[in-house]
């Protein structure tokens, strides 16, 4: 997969792009990732990338010019038509798991980062996808698209080193995850569950579902429309709904 | 303010610290944040800080102990009943908005970022309040972390130069933001509304609102329960209703 990332501060990048997955995803030759600094592709004398509303407003505005010429040099070496161009944008899409999958498949995306109070509304034409990363407002696109890039590329085959990591994790199977323990099995007076200790395989995946729906029903009841609802599992949310009265 | 942030990716933090809005807050001093390596309070000899979990299952997860003991190390320096100590999990309430809002009144917060699989159950036990970025899976808490830092340090007072900007956002008012256009007011054909260009004060005003309403009807109709429905907003919702049909 390739990645571009046009931003105004390449510098945010450098942490996160060595030391995390994404990191770990180029080292593999799975991802092949650039940043570039669309600030360079200004045709203003002074480089000046952004710009005061028409109709009055605080804030400065990024302009047209820039980005899209950012977006020519990108595609002078990636065919545009299997590119999908990401806006990082509040009043976009939200990014949730299904777009991580589908941002997986495919073979070029191209993140663009902005900054100070928003962009020319004509960027717009020039991308593909407009995504919000929740609804909260940040400061730039920047870190919103190394999430998007955390997310998509750990999915990617071979990345991380056990398949089923990618698989059972919160969001992924629809259910939240249920709780986990580790050694040691008291911990200053808090204790394991016994059945995880007893090592009958059959009574904790049992307990590992119920918990799992337990969890998901008490924090994010939503959620469970998702699921497919089985004899087995509407027994134990009816158990639960009890337990919880 | 100040902010720990405990983790095991201590340089992921590097660029995004100094290179954004944290780094600015730092610099005017209204922001103290520090960065601890949990691994470093690990009690193991090899320095572990994750253990294979009870009952099986693929991934490691993290031991309460070296945790506990880099919040004991926090508390040292801040009172442990005036901070927040925020656990990064996808299993936990969504972060929105007003939990940014409700963290930037806080003196003091402190972020677990995990990796691997998961927590022990037990670390929940230190932890206030349990926040999830979204309905997504990310490889660790570190990206979440700056999010959550970049939406609540932003809202402090003096951090953006012009109040106006925390202000005018999308998700802020309750509605997405209206167009924005800035200069040419022709770009290669895509023209600027004539409204935005004519000087006609109250006509832009009018025609903002309108257009923050449209796009939050298209986009996020969801979002139209949350704002007062004065005889003006209806009055412009029926005419885009209309308009859009």
């Amino acid at each position: 997969m390739k990645i571009d990332v046009l931003t105004l501060f390449p510098r945010m990048f450098e942490g996160p792009l060595t030391e995390s997955i994404i990191g770990k995803a180029v080292e593999k030759k799975v991802l092949d990732i650039e940043v570039t600094n669309f600030r360079d592709f200004s045709d203003h004398k002074h480089k000046a990338v952004d710009d005061y509303p028409y109709g009055g407003g605080a804030g400065m505005l990024l302009k047209v010019q820039p980005i899209e010429a950012a977006l020519e040099h990108v595609f002078e070496k990636s065919d545009r038509k299997k590119s999908r161009v990401v806006l990082l944008d509040p009043a976009g899409e939200k990014f949730d798991q299904k777009v991580a999958e589908e941002f997986a498949q495919e073979e070029h995306l191209v993140f663009i980062c902005g900054h100070y109070e928003g962009y020319d509304e004509r960027i717009r034409q020039y991308v593909t996808d407009e995504i919000s990363l929740g609804d909260y407002v940040l400061t730039g696109g920047e870190l919103g698209a190394m999430v998007m890039i955390d997310a998509t590329v750990r999915l990617l085959p071979d990345v991380l080193g056990n398949k089923q990591s990618a698989l059972s994790d919160s969001h992924s199977t629809g259910l939240l995850e249920h709780p986990q323990y580790t050694r040691p099995a008291d911990y200053k007076g808090m204790k394991v569950p016994e059945v995880l200790t007893n090592g009958n395989h059959k009574l904790i995946e049992e307990w590992q579902l119920k918990e799992s729906l337990r969890r998901t029903y008490l924090r994010r009841p939503e959620m469970l429309g998702n699921i497919e609802q089985t004899a087995d599992i509407q027994k134990l949310l009816n158990e639960i709904k009890e337990e919880e009265e």
